[in-house]
């Protein structure tokens, strides 16, 4: 019930108020949203810029001028505004250091040759995308979308308004926030806080197609 | 504190119960969010195909002989068995049925160019990703992944376990369940159910990059 309820109080925000923003706790629970996902093999190719400053949020709307300046006004207005970030490649010091917060938790001590299995596995799973289905980039966005998905529905849980942003520019930002150098490139973005009251699409009704058109039951 | 508490609950469960089934009011909230995800300009590019009995489990499991045969008996032994299938390709057909649900459910009657406009929108974003990215397929996948992270999420919340499951043969259940000639592709599976009593990844702490590595706050 808590479910259907955030998916169906949640809706794509138009317009946010700009003089409301998140309580420092909810900023934390995102926070802790992003970071707790889950993503294949545990590989978390990610990176959040999170803007909370008219500073910041004024950084990441240079990525929505020109052709995406009907993004740029939920940018600034919006209380904070994830950049999701991904890895443009894995290298060995990326999974040494997944490898080695696996260690720390806790994971390998029952079994000698857990750590080793671990690594192993991830590394399979990133030879496929690199080397079999080529196609290792996209896989690794791949994560940042379900970590997009995870988000979003944590934001309506949380009773707060969000807007996935996919009308940006990533080159743009890539160069504002120097990703490239950093090993990492923009996805998409998240704008989130309080709706305006004028928010025209926080009335309309959601629409999705019917069940039996995306349902094959088994 | 129920969102946290939700991903810190779940985990990529490695055995399942297989005397447990999950009762028809939580495959419905499973349904449910599945069908009410969000994706890129609502263009919902995904079927599932929802496996609840033991025929349609064993029809998924082909997808796990040989190399993913390690992910067989977590296919068998859960209650039901999701596997997310993309659209290769957005036709006409398509955009058309979404826009149909869209003025059905009355998102277009006060303002009488919005259908035009919604339509516009769908087609251009879908047009950056056929003609400008050439990563329509990847496109569309990533809703997919989107809503892996809505699903798994959900299951956290509903107190019911789950694993997502790449390694699988796309190609023989693509094969097994005619998907090509219906214009959809096998992505991904998630086992959904209830965990055995000795599963080993239950007991295990959960570990994730340190927060300091995955933020840049602004």
């Amino acid at each position: 019930m808590l479910v259907s309820k955030a998916l169906q109080r949640r809706y794509a925000t138009k317009s946010f108020d700009p003089s409301r923003s998140l309580p420092p706790e909810t900023v934390q629970q995102l926070l802790d949203a992003l970071r707790w996902c889950p993503s294949s093999t545990n590989i978390q190719p990610w990176h959040f810029v999170v803007a909370a400053t008219a500073d910041g949020k004024a950084r990441i709307a240079k990525g929505a001028a020109g052709p995406y300046s009907y993004n740029e006004a939920k940018i600034l207005n919006a209380s904070h505004v994830v950049l999701m970030c991904s890895r443009v490649a894995i290298d060995d010091a990326h999974l040494q250091q997944v490898l080695a917060a696996e260690e720390q938790a806790g994971r390998f001590t029952d079994k000698p040759d857990a750590a080793a299995m671990a690594h192993a596995t991830r590394v399979s799973y990133h030879n496929v995308h690199r080397f079999d289905k080529k196609d290792v980039s996209h896989w690794l966005e791949k994560q940042i979308y379900l970590n997009l998905g995870n988000l979003l529905l944590t934001a309506g849980l949380l009773d707060i308004d969000a807007v996935p942003l996919e009308g940006i520019n990533t080159q743009v930002l890539d160069a504002e926030f120097d990703l490239n150098a950093r090993g990492l490139t923009a996805v998409v973005a998240v704008a989130l806080g309080y709706r305006a009251a004028d928010d025209f699409n926080a009335a309309l009704p959601k629409a999705r197609l019917a069940a039996d058109a995306i349902f094959t039951l088994i």
